[in-house]
């Protein structure tokens, strides 16, 4: 798994890359079978919605469950982070699964992730990027992420902590900003079946909508870090910001299909 | 205005049907250029939402104010209502702005009109229907109306009366529901420019989601019903369920573009 020049190109101008159908159904299966047993769990890494029951998001999913570990060190994934980044010495700062649960999922507010990891954790530079797998289709209708093209060019913006309006405390754009951001790149919102893959800049300003579909919108996320920018603060729990720096050891491209006790690193 | 055969086919099959652009750009102007003021005001007809001051629905405004008052008498509305209740006698039952103002506007949950009009109003029978006009554009992003095509053949459903999700009471589908009827008849989002118009069935279940753009969705609704279908309850304000069922006089095709005080109704 390559990108090509224009794919990074293209990355850059617009701050995001949409690969539809990376992974094939029967991968999807096989991670798809996990998820309603794992955001059933009562654990502290699965956070719920602030006014239902409802599953938000299942952090640190990689150290808990196998076919996620697998994932996680997936080279459909690292191989273009590694690329983006330019460094193969990645780890993961994050990984988690979004549920956006049918008829309950609430709202992420416009944010960038990096306005997160550098104003919670002290990540020095935003050479990090997120790599969100789709687990089920994301459409028009079931919250699908929404960009705003290109805002990853103006660099980290003025950040207000939102502790109210979700279960979940994110540093938020104001609504000035967006207005100006929005005027400028409008607004997108890849859509696509299972197994679609978007890459995107640590800078790039998304949100999306509430769920109000019978279709719940599973999305795993994986955030990559350079090894060289480890976060420097420890506030929030390793589950929610990690702090293994080791490099990931990529496993070869059938990890997911072959049986988990077979595993091993591929030679690096 | 007159709908063909195959329109009224259409309405009567999947329960809604959609006359993109039908006002022209002109008379779009007129009408946006009160919008600003009208929800501005403060008067029990103004609702807002119930965790800002952003304005949820401006209700009986053809009452108070003199462009609106026409379009409550637009030929081009009333006419197609006239074709799909099948009477010349149709009154407003309802008339109102619905916001969605841009980033606050929050969502409609799945709910058939009809059945707040039976459960509050004791309106006798389902002949009765929206009429919402897009006063700006609708699209993918500001929380469009979605339409479960073809809901309204199973008739009146049973439905809860949820007054705690927004600021706005209403008689909600339950999940198990909703679920069956999206599996049958999927989901559909009509998205235009201003001046487009939908027509629906009273017994249409719909919903629309939340807003984080900086786009305000302003619709406005009309609820036409029969002047021999009229409501006999009369719990709600007549600002919200209208008690004046005189049949409504329509006005002529130029009737937004000519000055207000030269306003004749036109010859029954």
């Amino acid at each position: 798994m390559k990108l090509t020049l224009s794919q990074i190109a293209e990355f850059e101008e617009q701050g995001y890359l949409f690969l539809p159908n990376l992974f094939s159904a029967e991968e999807m299966t096989i991670l798809n079978a996990e998820v309603p047993a794992l955001l059933a769990q009562t654990r502290d890494e699965v956070v719920r919605e602030k006014d239902t029951e409802a599953p938000r998001t299942a952090f640190y999913v990689q150290t808990w469950n196998e076919v996620f570990a697998r994932l996680a060190r997936h080279p459909k994934l690292l191989e273009p982070g590694t690329q983006l980044l330019g460094s193969d010495k990645l780890y993961m700062h994050q990984f988690k699964i979004n549920a956006k649960a049918a008829f309950d999922g609430a709202v992420w507010q416009w944010h960038q992730d990096y306005a997160t990891w550098f104003n919670d954790d002290d990540m020095p530079s935003p050479c990090a990027m997120n790599i969100p797998l789709f687990l089920v289709e994301a459409n028009e209708f079931n919250g699908p992420l929404m960009f705003i093209p290109k805002s990853h060019r103006r660099g980290r913006l003025a950040a207000g902590h939102d502790v109210t309006t979700t279960s979940y405390p994110l540093w938020t754009v104001d609504n000035e900003t967006i207005t100006r951001l929005v005027a400028e790149g409008g607004i997108v919102a890849p859509k696509g079946p299972p197994g679609s893959v978007l890459l995107f800049h640590g800078n790039l300003v998304h949100a999306s909508g509430s769920n109000l579909t019978p279709w719940s919108r599973w999305i795993v996320y994986l955030s990559l870090n350079r090894c060289d920018n480890a976060i420097r603060r420890f506030k929030r729990p390793t589950w929610i910001a990690n702090r293994d720096f080791a490099p990931i050891e990529v496993l070869t491209d059938d990890c997911l299909l072959r049986d988990a006790r077979e595993q091993r690193p591929a030679a690096e």
